[in-house]
């Protein structure tokens, strides 16, 4: 039987792909992803069977992925970031166990620095302390249930990550988040912005609660908002452990 | 000016270690870090120099490594898992902004894979939906503080992932935290605990949210608490997205 494996091709440049997932896609017959993440590894994937098609089409490329490896070639799906974080590791593992156990596809996921991990680098040391992660795309969540999660991280004082915090047609849910944050959080509690993490173009903001959603946020950011003791300083954004130095 | 790099490893095998990572220790003169990490990583550090302490001496090590780049010489402080994410990067930024500018060191953090985005791959696919990240170790950190977060947690209906959840001598935090979650949560609720994730003896264990506490858990395991949309299948653990396939 041929197997799939769901992988996590990091942020962007391959010097942050582990090397289990280079293998991965070293020794798959098919690749399947998103067109602009299949570009950022065109070059060590050579002339292999691409499936790639645009954005919001992920269950029908989940399903051709399925349908190769059942075919019996090794097929890789890829997401950008962690496969397991948000990514593509979820929908085709409900798609497998779909299929009777004798005639499934061996399985197997292999992590990769999602966009936290990426933009916490590069921002300093944000996440010392416990965290929340919440992504803003109300497209399969109803937009009450991450507006209730925003209030308990908040209430928590949970240092705060954002996923897909704004796009072109989703422009307010950033801005009601902001002002729940500011029921619980000081207007200069630090917020790191991130873009292009590990990319060309990457950028890096340090702004502040009550200004960040006037900075250039998009799909390809990620937002950090400091808890209660996060600090900046010379562009770092800090958020002490509690170390005693 | 030489340099000082916090990196993080990765959970365990070479295999998790990104590219970056890894030219970062090859072209280092000093590797600072725990024993028990520095020797995951024995195979590649050849003859360099070695700052290497027990546990609990995080601070001194630290300090020896920042004195180690002041006298010139490049040195790398590894963290295992992430450096970013409960790691060492917090600790020598603080100590390096100490220091005037000038005579201060080049800093940069490598991220890597966290023991979540290790054991999130174990699993299946866990973390599909936002998560909140609680470490209950009550070292630096009133027990009050965490408690108050994972209520919160808990009512958003985060799946909760819980780093230092036990050890020998803290063994009734994670008891009072499957309380407070079967306050919001069903019994039922999968709770997944992977332990040496990417190392030997890696073992996966998925329970439940009423019988989890009876399981093996120690300082290295994390455990991951579903939210309540969380189902096991065959194995593994899946916090559905919401796809419709």
């Amino acid at each position: 039987m041929a197997k799939i494996t769901v992988i996590g091709i990091g942020p962007g440049s391959l010097e942050d792909m582990t090397p289990r997932a280079r293998k991965a896609i070293d020794s798959a017959v098919v690749i399947a992803g998103y067109n602009t993440y299949v570009n950022l590894i065109r070059d060590i994937i050579e002339d292999k069977e691409v499936i790639g098609t645009g954005m919001m089409q992920e269950v029908d490329r989940c399903h051709m992925a399925v349908e190769s490896a059942r075919a019996g070639k090794d097929t890789v799906v890829i997401s950008s970031g962690d496969s397991g974080i948000y990514g593509m590791a979820g929908l085709v593992l409900e798609m497998l166990l779909k299929i009777e156990k004798d005639n499934r596809p061996d399985f197997e996921v292999i992590a990769g620095l999602s966009a936290i991990n990426a933009a916490a680098a590069i921002l300093g040391a944000p996440l010392m302390h416990d965290f929340a992660v919440i992504s803003l795309s109300n497209l399969l969540t109803p937009w009450d249930t991450i507006k209730k999660r925003v209030e308990m991280a908040a209430e928590g004082d949970f240092v705060t990550a954002l996923y897909n915090p704004k796009s072109k047609k989703r422009i307010k849910n950033i801005e009601e988040v902001r002002e729940i944050m500011l029921k619980y959080r000081s207007p200069d509690t630090p917020v790191g912005i991130v873009s292009n993490a590990s990319r060309e173009k990457e950028q890096k903001v340090i702004s502040t609660l009550n200004d960040f959603t006037k900075e250039e946020i998009n799909m390809f950011s990620l937002v950090i908002i400091g808890n209660s003791h996060t600090y900046v300083n010379d562009g770092y954004m800090i958020t002490p452990r509690g170390y005693d130095i």
